[in-house]
């Protein structure tokens, strides 16, 4: 091959790689419908990544937080509570006492509404019953174990696969973009980091949740972090900022949560007073054909949406398919 | 330019970029001496680094984390307490009765051995007295100040020219082979966030350190963290393997502490348990000339390096200079 060959093949090779990356381009999302919730997003992302643009945001500060339940994958069941319901299961037969136990009987029924009456103590006392004295990676063998193999009661698939397909496009997107993409949930951050960069490309050093307490000890001469019932953190509503601070040390341009319980607001609204331009994507549960509809008793989270500005994702409408699998097809699962 | 010119010029810089990387790669660590400290780091990062080598470890979990105080920079006075005596000093004048505080009076003097001996709930006195009730951007914005006005009393340099040259060299050393570099420090997360990407290259969000609480208040129709009284995490002793695996989800296979107070031997023995190939360093100062000696009262870190085989770093004979400015040239400053 002469000088001028391989100048002219490399010329070649330069412009086709442009070309996939201009296909790329106008092409972002394909799961997401064309509309304003789309181009919300869309402009956003052109806006602060646009060298000399006023809006323009250094990459070091595209902090992007997305919530998990209800936001990044499906909350019917909650997850890690199918994961507390099985261990509960599990250790009864060695435990006849929990026949008694309110809190166990709501955990191993799935009963979500329990919980959120009773409040942070008496999920504790479950998570204290199933885990507390456990090491580290004795949980995490536990949590990898549950992610490999228990399926979704409804779809029938790994809970893995129940991420929401928009959401696994958007985090790419934002990523491709210079962002850093970090899960900010109220489930606790080791259950999380079991499958999080398996499921979302997240390392575990990005993911914020509830932090229970560990103790540092040494056994037989080998260090191990025991779980203690301490609960550090409780990562939900006015604490998700605070995880946010903890663990960042800086403050989100963009976070997207969930109508539910308003277990989002507090961030959502950290996010709208960044002093550097921002955006807050709201996901609405209005699909009962392909997901679920389901809304919440005081609209709290959708008042302080149309109050601040947020922008609300309609999964009935911005949504071109909602999961990675087929939804309309049981037979190939 | 002929494409013919046009690719010999690009040809000629690629022959130049690959010298340089080849020179780069034969120099690692120029402050350092030749000998067994530095044939230990050396062969270690090529070790875990090199594919198919038998202790090969994925980019994704080589994590290394370094004491600051004493490890990464000086600790003669410890930064923090001189930036806590400089806000007393100014607050003195409205608080008459701070004359009869012990651990304000002790803070002013820069006596160290008082907090050493008092624990914990006397150094939280003094922040609380000092920083809470602040929100995190008027913290931030002191620290800030701080660190561009505060010089060392000793070598007349700001604090942040107090790094060790060496230790700078290793941080950058090991980032260029695919580590992740963080901080693990007993020092307060925000204060060393003010300076850690100056200063280290460390992001904000790979500094653990001793946490602060917060609480998320809406102030006007803002967002704001403000600073509560509330110690979550003492980073210190056995608090430091709970900090990293808190923040990071993982376990160090690199760690990085010094000989004073004992307060790095658990954050060793905890790397030194990862399954995976692993080093630990610990900086004894036994420089009288160029820097300090000083050792630990019971010798408990020299005595946990010898039992588990840690690398013992003297500064004396390991490092061909100190710090980055000129030690012997006080004028120059």
């Amino acid at each position: 091959m002469t000088g001028r060959t391989l100048l002219n093949t490399a010329l070649a090779a330069i412009i086709a790689v442009m070309s996939v990356a201009a296909v790329a381009q106008t092409e972002p999302l394909p799961s997401w419908n064309d509309g304003p919730t789309k181009q919300a997003i869309v402009e956003f992302v052109q806006r602060v990544t646009a060298p000399g643009h006023k809006d323009f945001v250094p990459e070091a500060e595209r902090l992007a937080t997305f919530d998990n339940d209800g936001t990044l994958w499906s909350e019917h069941p909650v997850v890690q509570l199918a994961f507390v319901a099985e261990r509960l299961k599990q250790m009864s037969p060695q435990h006849p006492e929990w026949k008694d136990n309110p809190a166990v009987q709501a955990a191993i029924k799935g009963e979500v509404e329990y919980f959120l009456k009773a409040g942070e103590q008496a999920l504790v006392e479950v998570i204290v019953l199933t885990h507390a004295g456990m090491t580290r990676e004795e949980f995490h063998g536990q949590a990898v174990q549950f992610f490999k193999t228990a399926r979704h009661p409804k779809y029938g698939v790994l809970y893995t696969q129940t991420a929401y397909q928009p959401m696994l496009e958007l985090l790419a997107y934002l990523r491709a973009h210079g962002f850093k993409t970090w899960i900010c949930s109220g489930g606790g951050a080791e259950f999380m980091r079991a499958m999080s960069m398996e499921v979302y490309g997240i390392p575990p050093n990005q993911v914020i949740g509830s932090m229970g307490g560990f103790k540092f000890e040494v056994r037989d001469g080998h260090a191990v972090l025991v779980k203690t019932p301490k609960l550090m953190l409780n990562n939900d509503k006015l604490g998700k900022p605070v995880g946010i601070a903890l663990q960042t040390g800086g403050t989100p341009i963009f976070a997207a949560g969930n109508v539910r319980t308003g277990g989002d607001i507090a961030m959502l609204t950290f996010t709208h007073s960044n002093p550097q331009p921002n955006l807050q994507l709201l996901v609405n549960h209005d699909d009962p054909e392909r997901e679920l509809a389901y809304a919440e008793k005081n609209n709290a989270s959708l008042d302080a949406a149309k109050q601040q500005g947020w922008t609300v994702v309609s999964i009935k409408k911005d949504w071109k398919r909602v999961f990675p699998f087929d939804e309309s097809d049981k037979s190939s699962r």
